[in-house]
């Protein structure tokens, strides 16, 4: 790319750890996409398609405490489990059944929501998993702005299965000449995601997440994750709510 | 790999950028492979290889200039320049003539002293580039300890060439099996050294500091920090001074 389209194009940017975000944050008017794919963001995906109204989502257990207080529904995890107390969890599974249509609702989960947190000064969060990667490439392209994809990681660490998640989301929109202007990161999300494709279970079958997951017994939810575009939804953030952005 | 065997077996880290060297910064015994193949490190290996003695890394200019005063030789590069006033910068095709033969020179980079700097806690601080690939394998696997491959990034930033080092490096230890415990930022970093290793040149066509570096017409110093396996030295830090360990 020469430099002279490169000032026509929008950045593409995968941010491989929340700790990182602050190195690729420059630009207040840019679409970040937050992405936990075990399991937060695909748990939200889940429940905006079973019907719920609007997420709040809390970055610490003691926000999560005060909402139960009030009356809200609220599902909260830690290290893969649910918190003793708490209605739900951040199994996309647990929302199939529609109980909470209508219904707003609260999470705090390991991962997810503190990289919600971190990216709220931006002006459009959007929370990304494989279950709507369709619509979040659509979203991108009619956005029209630079682009960071957050990874959630796993306590700071880089992750295989948000990278991977970033770099199908990369390699799609790239498709536009609008947005190909990619970072190092980005390059390297869409080699994974390309060596990746043809089996993404197989490929995370040795990822930390996976192997933890897959001793919890939570493989149909580990299989639910990896399936791309069960939903045309893309939740957004509202000021600290997310929402249905159709 | 099952969980009793991973007791026995080392880990093998790739840090993706300085910044996140705490999050996986928790054993002090280990070993720290310090990676800025563009340039710092396959400078200093060039360095050591044309018979320097020892080299002083420092991680700021004001150090820099108060070891000039007192008479050393000293580098200076700030985003791929040598800085003025300074006797080199980091390209080690500067070294070829041996000119620096028996000296200590005093050397501060961009990124590459900078993450020395951060690494210098670990009991094994070690410098790797392409061109000491083996020589770097052979010295972890005799210190037989965790390992964590810190890529110095462009200014906190992924990027491509450093992680495609850190990948050739965990592929190759991890043949050994005390060395298969494998994060995930390992898994992917093997993966696109494996994606890569036909043509590493091509590979890194794209990427934000080869382009960086082409427009300043350093392509000979790109090939040669791309060449495997021209020294069969380890630059190790003692203290706070880099001595080769042959």
């Amino acid at each position: 790319m020469s430099e002279e389209s490169s000032g026509n194009t929008r950045k593409v940017e995968v941010v491989p750890s929340p700790a990182l975000f602050p190195v690729y944050y420059e630009n207040k008017n840019c679409t970040v996409v937050v992405i936990d794919v075990f399991r937060a963001t695909s748990a939200i995906c889940a429940a905006f398609e079973s019907g719920v109204d609007s997420l709040i989502p809390v970055a610490n257990l003691e926000e999560a405490i005060e909402y139960k207080k009030k009356g809200f529904l609220v599902g909260a995890e830690r290290n893969a489990e649910i918190v003793e107390g708490f209605d739900f969890g951040n199994s996309p599974i647990g929302f199939k059944d529609g109980r909470f249509k209508g219904e707003t609702i609260v999470l705090t989960t390991t991962n997810g929501t503190k990289a919600i947190d971190i990216a709220k000064s931006a002006s459009k969060v959007v929370i990304g998993a494989f279950t709507n990667l369709s619509a979040v490439c659509d979203y991108i392209e009619k956005e029209d702005k630079d682009v960071l994809l957050l990874c959630a990681g796993w306590k700071d660490r880089f992750n295989l299965e948000d990278t991977l998640f970033a770099g199908a989301v990369a390699e799609k929109i790239s498709q536009n000449l609008r947005f190909r202007n990619l970072s190092d990161s980005s390059i390297a999300a869409i080699d994974m995601y390309n060596s990746a494709k043809g089996d993404l279970f197989e490929f995370l079958g040795e990822s930390s997440h996976r192997k933890r997951l897959s001793k919890m017994n939570l493989e149909e939810d580990i299989i639910y994750c990896l399936t791309k575009d069960k939903s045309s939804i893309v939740p957004i953030l509202e000021g600290d709510v997310i929402v249905s952005s159709k």
